[in-house]
């Protein structure tokens, strides 16, 4: 089984098949790999501006919420993202948390000053079975690399935040993948991007084959995670951007997902194509017609089912705390 | 394609392979087939007794609200439901709740007087396709019919309420299937009924095999709904409940399903395992512990991929409104 | 104690003091009363138009779910309504269903067909103190009497559907209010129509003045409901008009409330600013920046307020069902 | 106006008035007070047990989510606490979060390996007014400190988490209060603490009478939040529990408030009367009927509104920050 002659869904890629497809978006990693530390940190920075002041609109949604992501209630209530997405371990949420802060007050140096606070937005997986969680590695300079070295290219697999991850019991990490479509003569991009850290082998499905069941008969316990961030450029509200959220549960069900109940599954959503200026009184969105958002929801179910099956296929086998090991999905088929 | 031979899951099927395999649970449909009328009524009692003074803890969750479906706020509110759940067409809601109340109230006189009032749960597709749905043609006999022929054996396909639903473009209907699971040396049951209106030829998947996709290569429009009504015995919590609801979206999914902006995925879940007396102002229900529900969760999502293709494969090719018509998928493959 | 006397909050009132002063706001009536027939039916028309294709943005909030009121999910998927809102007695939920039904098929004959379906939206409180529930008295006529009289000027107190509601155990009924002011250089107004059916005479506080506590030092069992709509005029999105809708709560509990369990809270706001039309693809609303809404939030709070004092003050007092018999606040003060 | 002169609400008090009332419940302040540092930690300690392994049932409710409080989440899904709650500043929450990960890991070596992760539950409020925010002055050892005082007397006041805030433009910081209520036979108590941030001074409303409208005319910006946990060993289920925190602004609103956009009101309840353990499959709560919480929706209401009172009537004036200053209520009446 080889990536490139996997198809996923039937509509377009985007010219990179990841989510710097939608103009703006860049995304870089911090990776910490040595003995038992096996984890690290990976950034997702929405647009190139000043997102402080200049916000996206954006929307959070708890599939199961075994989970300690921080930063969703702001955005369910504001519908807006003003910082960097910063994803990481379990444990490491809150020092995740203390070096966005830093991140920000630096380059906005009125916040909780003559300006409000604001709102660290970190999502997270529990990387302990491959990495020595309870070590709390991630520091602020993990955070500050992975926002630094952040562009239009990155590296996929066990890297940054998904470099200790497990999924359906192989090796899992990050993946991404993206679509295109037209609409009223204009064309959109979607772009998804995973941490994957979930699930069984017995159910893993690719492309609909069901590979799991031949790996494996039994269901194993799983506990853990997928964080799943959307973005895209197509002009929706925040009200609709939650109804994207909705739609990455029906990708991942597509690789054969069962939501074990001690997993964290949570998706985070934004778009590009309007901003929330925090200082003008009014502004004008461009809003898409909600009778004209399929293209939109298949483009998000069929980014998360790609970008899962690709964390899996483009990691590496790690061997990590304590000598565990994860296998790569690429070795056994 | 043989619906004997085709293999949902790995948990073993509960005797039956209906809903009605939870003790207690009896399905009555009353169905409507005359030219351009196509619709009809299912019931669904959830225990033989009183059900207004002995409730069944319950959990409702709305997938995606483009729908019509009454009751649900106090589901969430108290736990609980108080009446049998009746699945009718959308337009139809209404005549269906004041059968719902007229049949209550025979049953228990005290109703809004002595007593507080009541829920009636209505559940809703859109069978404008197939039906004359302006006729309002579902009337107090139809909804008493339903109720008064439940049992524990019932038809499904274009039966009852599904009588003039779409499904994948095709012929959809009422479908049902059933899981049985041990746990701590006890053997628990779990039932679906779906009600299914939804999707696009080219998605359809059964069993991980697109057929939809040899059918059809063209995503077209989909506006419709897909009821899913989930019972168990096992003991649960509402909250617990709840968390089983949101695993129907995953067997959704698994048949292929985008989850059409135009839908109204609605799904309620409900225990026979533990009873809220109205008058006690105690109770001490047994519970299962969060950590052990991956059973209860993978029996859901399994009855309801298997209800949804099951629906179709039971259904018979149905003319009606305006001649239009939906095919078997019996016929096709 | 007269109405005219009284002071809630600092905000500059709107001309007539009614939901009305937003523009293309029109309320009517049917008020039925005969014997233990003590009930009826209120309609909202958000604007004058074509309201199932140029729809309203809106939102629902469900403060204390022991509820009916149909209709809810669908204004918080698509964030609009697209209907007349009704309000009624609980068991009569589903014939004003039917009725809207009705209605909205006449002025738009594609709906089911042609076109999607409808969602109505009926709210309701129990009125089975002072009316034969049971009775289901109201019919298609009634609705339609309701919506064909509705206009600027309406009558408040014991009519409508507020004819057999209690409040703090004296007669409620319906009450309204409306507050104007300025942002940016422009005068909006928002205004709230409530139907009050909830509450125990020793909290009941006018003003900041405990009066109920004067009348009985006990706390009654309460069991009702208040419903509380909130039109307003200023450009608010679907989202932002369910951070308004969380107001009203506020509103509520300055006039004594502690919102007892069996107590059907329920708030539906809307505005008149932006239409969402049907068929055009994109939209361009103007929207009020989340960090200016202030004084929508506190005219949303002072108009609930006043319009649950003001249902009570305008109210006569009623005997029915059984002769059962609500006073007048002003009989007492 | 002397404290002990007012008068809240018509119930009995618990025998400290203090949410230790609660059989189990310990406080702990770490207060940090130096020129330009005015800030600190509150800990709630729910039970003195182990509370990893036997989780207090609890619920998590956002009124308005301008907040950055981490831990709802999981609060929400699995319906219990299981670590210390710790109120602090909103850009300390990242270090609390780290520092009580340490705390737990210590008591609970099998964090994260063994065992599951943890859930910190840190609450937070912007005292960037007094306080120099930027200096993330909450270290470790603060936090460490608050724990390990806690006890069942503890102060109120310009203390802890509530050092550096301030409230209707006044001096604001923790506040508690508790009532007791008799329920077939049993006595059961129900408990606040307050975190007090929010409001403009005209609106202030202390047993009804409008204070703060005496004191000054103008309705000022006001950008805060209100945390609100309450306990009781009253035997509620979780959502019976998420019922009860919709109470809470209801006493909210009684001191006057309006609930400003840029306020994160969030709350916290708790139940100390049964345990959710770790590893025990089933287990028997004895829970309350939803019928018979009048008491408890009641007690929470006015517990919740004594306390903002009292954490302004306790607290003394504060210079802080930019020499700027909040004054004691308690100095101007």
């Amino acid at each position: 089984m080889k990536y490139s002659d996997l198809k996923f869904g039937i509509m377009e890629k985007g010219k990179r098949n990841l989510i710097t497809d939608v103009a703006g978006v860049t995304v870089g990693h911090c990776t910490l790999s040595d003995g038992g530390v096996q984890t690290g940190v990976t950034a997702i920075i929405p647009h190139q501006g000043d997102v402080f002041h200049d916000k996206c609109p954006a929307a959070a949604h708890v599939v199961n919420g075994f989970g300690k992501s921080a930063g969703l209630i702001q955005i369910q209530e504001l519908g807006n993202i003003e910082t960097p997405l910063l994803l990481t371990n379990t444990l490491s949420v809150g020092d995740a948390f203390s070096a966005c802060v830093k991140y920000m007050v630096k380059r906005n140096p009125g916040i909780g000053r003559e300006e409000c606070s604001v709102n660290p937005v970190i999502l997270e997986c529990n990387d302990g079975f491959l990495n020595d969680i309870q070590a709390l590695s991630v520091k602020d300079e993990h955070v500050f690399k992975a926002l630094e070295s952040a562009g239009e290219d990155f590296a996929l697999g066990a890297v940054g935040g998904g470099r200790g991850m497990s999924c359906y019991n192989l090796k899992g990490g990050i993946g991404s993948a993206s679509r295109v479509f037209d609409y009223n003569g204009k064309r959109y991009t979607l772009g998804a991007l995973v941490m994957t850290n979930f699930g069984t082998l017995c159910d893993l499905t690719v492309c609909g084959e069901r590979v799991g069941a031949r790996l494996s008969a039994k269901a194993e316990e799983a506990k853990g995670s997928c964080i799943m961030v959307i973005a895209t450029d197509a002009p929706l509200s925040s009200r609709q951007l939650t109804r994207v959220t909705h739609r990455a549960q029906s990708g991942l069900a597509r690789t054969g997902a069962v939501t074990e109940g001690g997993s964290g599954e949570v998706v985070v959503a934004f778009t590009t194509a309007n901003r929330m200026k925090m200082y003008e009184p009014f502004w004008q969105p461009t809003l898409l017609n909600d009778n004209f958002m399929e293209s939109v929801f298949r483009a998000a179910t069929e980014c998360v089912e790609e970008s899962i099956i690709r964390s899996m296929l483009e990691a590496e086998t790690v061997v990590g705390f304590r000598g565990h090991k994860r296998t790569a999905l690429s070795e056994l088929i």
